[in-house]
């Protein structure tokens, strides 16, 4: 029997909720429609209307790249600008997606807590040329919810955010690769995290929670919904079998589980942030407020930790642990006192 | 209880394989890494490598048009071409997503039987203007192997096609979005229908023939493997936990049943076009070699169809009935009988 | 002293019409603003309006496949198709720039005298696919007047081919490389050859008749014109000193001389039809409406033409002369005598 | 008569040079063949071989725009990314256009005068994440010189910039628009500020010192030419009487005037620069190396500006005066005189 493994590198290496493989086994049931002209894409639909209280226009995806490429191509036009933190994963993890997907330049500001700030956003929208040919234009905002580090914004920050940028005529994108932990930490609602505030397209992720490559794109505003199945089969993100995804999507919404894995995801890196926290020479570079810790540790830490059964990304001087809805206790045990055996020996 | 419903409008209407759904929940157990670097892909690509007889390299996706718009992007370049039957599915069917991929242009070539023919080929390449900056420059050569039509190329033709491309500089990238039905028809090898005639690149589908969404890359040489993942991850054709589709294609090539199922598809349709063919009035469109009939039919016919519990496509003045692996009998047999009582009744 | 070298390549290969030498002297006098915000281009606007008989909006550029380009990325969208002939220039000789510029796909369909015709245009566009996400769909329609094969569409035909296009949602963009031509050979007004008859935007090329490097994308459409600052900008397509290119084009129509020159260029070119055509083994490929020839000769001239001091195009098996309004007499008489010479020996 | 207008907006907005007026008429008489294949055209590459000292390709259009976005096409992939100094003509002015032509993304660093800093550059390469998909691959480093504020790279600076681009695997660009202007204030070769460096294509203007829209792609290494052609047709770049433009460049090498030019315009600026600084609360912002100054007023001069007979450009707080060739001493004498003025009302 192989040793176990403690897998600490993202919430995406884990496997599919339970009743996430069985909406899937139901689907493959008699025959359906292809590329989402199906029940099981209709019902999705309904279901996330029902979940954000109003009328929704939802296109399942598989790849969450896809999915930001596919939103903003609905908001940016070739010339255009799309404006976001400089650590937004749009703008350093996929590649150029969002570029390619838009032909739109993305901008990329600074902002403590690797949040945007509605000063700065303001005063980068009021130099940025509106009307000069020389100049990109800007049509787009996006904000990441949760950041790539674990921070939240709150629902009045999104509010103030969505603000500055209808004042200089943009359109909002929300990327919600881990919307479900946002919602777990907030305790608010969907509808109050998104279009009450001012979103106009959300990219849902349910794969990073229990689903198997099952995410959606989410429109508050009917005609920007027009162009998007265009934008998608062009772009090779419209699914043959849609239904496999539309069902898992349907069923991720369709009682609380998804908010208690989010939860208890959410819990766990808080109570390994609690205990590593207070080991010496060990602080959190970013905080802790989802299912992820970006910590600073000894350099006997990392080496401890490098020789042990763990997995986990290092980021320049920095580490990243991500805890799952399955994740074992046993790792999280192993894991602290990992480091707290390397930081207690070196001091 | 609901009436049945007779579904013909493609093999992508119908449900998984039982052992392929049986992965999935196999590789939903334990942890993985993510975008494919993972040991069910590296698996895969291993089965790959046996069945094709060769070392290959191997990229999983969801979607057929991203399959194909990545393959053709490691052959073309932007002021490239691409040539292809006119009737090709890259070049009818994809919204231009070959063309959003690689930047190339499509130029496609009329041909009988929906098929392209050698000495036509050779001389659209003749009369391309190579080295003349006006023109795009040919690249690739694009082979839909079985057509949108249902028709197959010999490997004697696809290896006479390849060389003609070869002599002018082209490489070739097969569609093989049914090549399991290709295989089944043919009874050559998988080596045989690709690389051993030519063929760089295979973008095959096992979506269509028993599987959820899952679709493969197959690239014959390395060099040409080099880009793909950035050309991938760019496109939003990386997925999270690739492992999913990883081990559907595992499992897929594991054994015969990817044949037999294709070979009774192919089956159905043949026996299908067999009784219908000898109906007065009734005429195949295309030689019906694989699982799709093309069908001119008596317009009381047609309209006999629309009333009954039959789904179905038409193109223009044609109808397509498309067989699949878990086709009831029962569907063919109230088919023929509704086309029969309609012939006879107008007779 | 160099022999004479009788140039029949194109018309680009002349020089510029004196007046539009002195234009360009008197453009460099003073200091004007770049980029186009300058008197100069406001008032060859002011001209353009006058001689189109309606406000337009005129933008300078010094390409005319930039200027197609543009005008097209005016008209079409990412996932959309442009409509015009198999052998449209743009469509053939723009190495892919209207596919770069709009990220749309060409759609060629045949024609007799290379040119489109209204049923087959109708018919086409029935069948594109309106609606249906795995069609491009359609947002233009390109006519070259005259075609690259030196015909010419008649007023009412182009009435026709809007009239077609408009009724299936699609805007109209004229290639007038050689605008002054048409407008010589058909007698008609610019307006009457025009957005009269429901053209939305015109490339009018100055640069084959006597200027320098100079064309003008000109919109009859006030929306249509919003973007293209931007697109033009992102194209590479905005002059710096934009002044020496708005020079020309408003000296360019600020008389008849431009017409005069067409008209001379013409006269040319059919007088050379009329003795070429009078000779055993010479057919006209295309009817002699411009000043461009399109001929089958025998072998045994185009063998004596390659000896000669001629410069001249092969199109397969064809030749193509084009007339200049600089045209030297002594060259057509050379090149009269050389096929006549050949052809009577080889008789 | 009208006032005069003292133009200090930019060195654009000047005239032509006599003898580049003249290289214009004569390159009028007699036939050439178009888009570049003539011999004005071969005699200008000729040109600049000798004044580059080694045998170069050079490409001329008309866009200074799209004399960059071409040779930074030659540099860059689709998935790639190019570094430049966040303030880069390339990733402020050009609306895009470098990101349309190569698809690659502009990544901007900070940097003291407006220049890059070699530590900040390797350690911004060290942490790009060469080889991982999920981010973009470097392939090459834009130098403005002069940059856009006037400032410029010692040829030292350039080369140990290009030594730790080429360690990352990185190819050079330079944005000469005003080369001119730097050769003549560094008083070094044209080869001792490029290839020597390790710059491997030059974007070189001659507009805005004295030509008509003349720009010079200037490759150094003859394997990057090779799909140049293509990607200046498809950009729409290639000019059909590119004889005109390759005229002028061709003159403008051909003796000193070049650089007396600029010279020129470099010293009327730092006789500005004196003057001015002298003044009470007026500052430089940038250090005036060529003919360009940039400086923080008083807001009583820039009230007194505003009124006077003058242009020039305001960023943001600051103002831009850019002086020309032909540069009138009227112009700068009433200039000194108006600030002067104000500053000592105000003072």
């Amino acid at each position: 029997m192989n040793a176990p493994i403690y897998d600490f590198r993202s919430d995406n290496v884990g496997g599919a909720a339970p009743e996430i493989l069985e909406a899937i086994i139901a689907a493959s049931a008699g025959t359906a429609a292809p590329y989402g002209d199906d029940d099981f894409t209709r019902g999705m639909n309904e279901r996330f209307s029902a979940v954000f209280e109003r009328p929704v226009q939802v296109f399942p995806l598989s790849s969450g790249t896809g999915s930001n490429a596919v939103a903003l191509a609905a908001l940016a036009n070739p010339y255009g600008s799309i404006y976001c933190h400089e650590t937004a994963h749009i703008n350093v993890y996929e590649c150029g997606a969002p570029e390619f997907f838009t032909g739109a330049k993305l901008v990329g500001l600074p902002g403590r807590d690797f949040k945007l700030q509605v000063d700065a956003l303001d005063e980068a929208l009021a130099l940025a040329g509106r009307g000069n040919p020389t100049r990109v234009q800007p049509f787009a905002l996006n904000l990441t919810q949760p950041t790539d580090f674990g921070t939240l914004y709150a629902p009045e920050e999104i509010a103030s955010l969505c603000a500055v940028a209808r004042r200089h005529g943009l359109r909002v994108h929300m990327d919600g690769a881990r919307f479900a932990n946002a919602i777990a930490a907030l305790g608010c609602s969907p509808a109050d995290l998104t279009w009450r505030c001012g979103v106009d397209v959300l990219s849902l992720g349910a794969t990073k929670n229990g689903a198997i490559n099952a995410e959606a794109v989410v429109v508050f505003d009917a005609g920007l919904a027009r162009e998007i199945p265009y934008r998608m089969k062009r772009g090779g993100q419209v699914l043959s079998k849609a239904r496999f995804v539309s069902a898992q999507l349907a069923r991720y919404l369709a009682d609380d589980r998804w908010l208690e894995r989010a939860r208890l995801a959410n819990a766990h890196a808080a109570a390994l942030a609690r205990e590593l926290e207070a080991l010496p020479g060990v602080s959190l570079v970013a905080p802790a407020e989802i299912n992820m810790l970006f910590l600073r540790l000894p350099e006997a830490a990392v080496a401890a930790l490098d020789r042990g059964p763990f997995r986990y990304y290092k980021l320049g001087p920095d580490v990243r642990f991500v805890c799952r809805h399955d994740q074992e206790q046993d790792g999280m045990d192993a894991l602290v006192q990992c480091i707290r055996g390397a930081v207690s020996r070196s001091h």
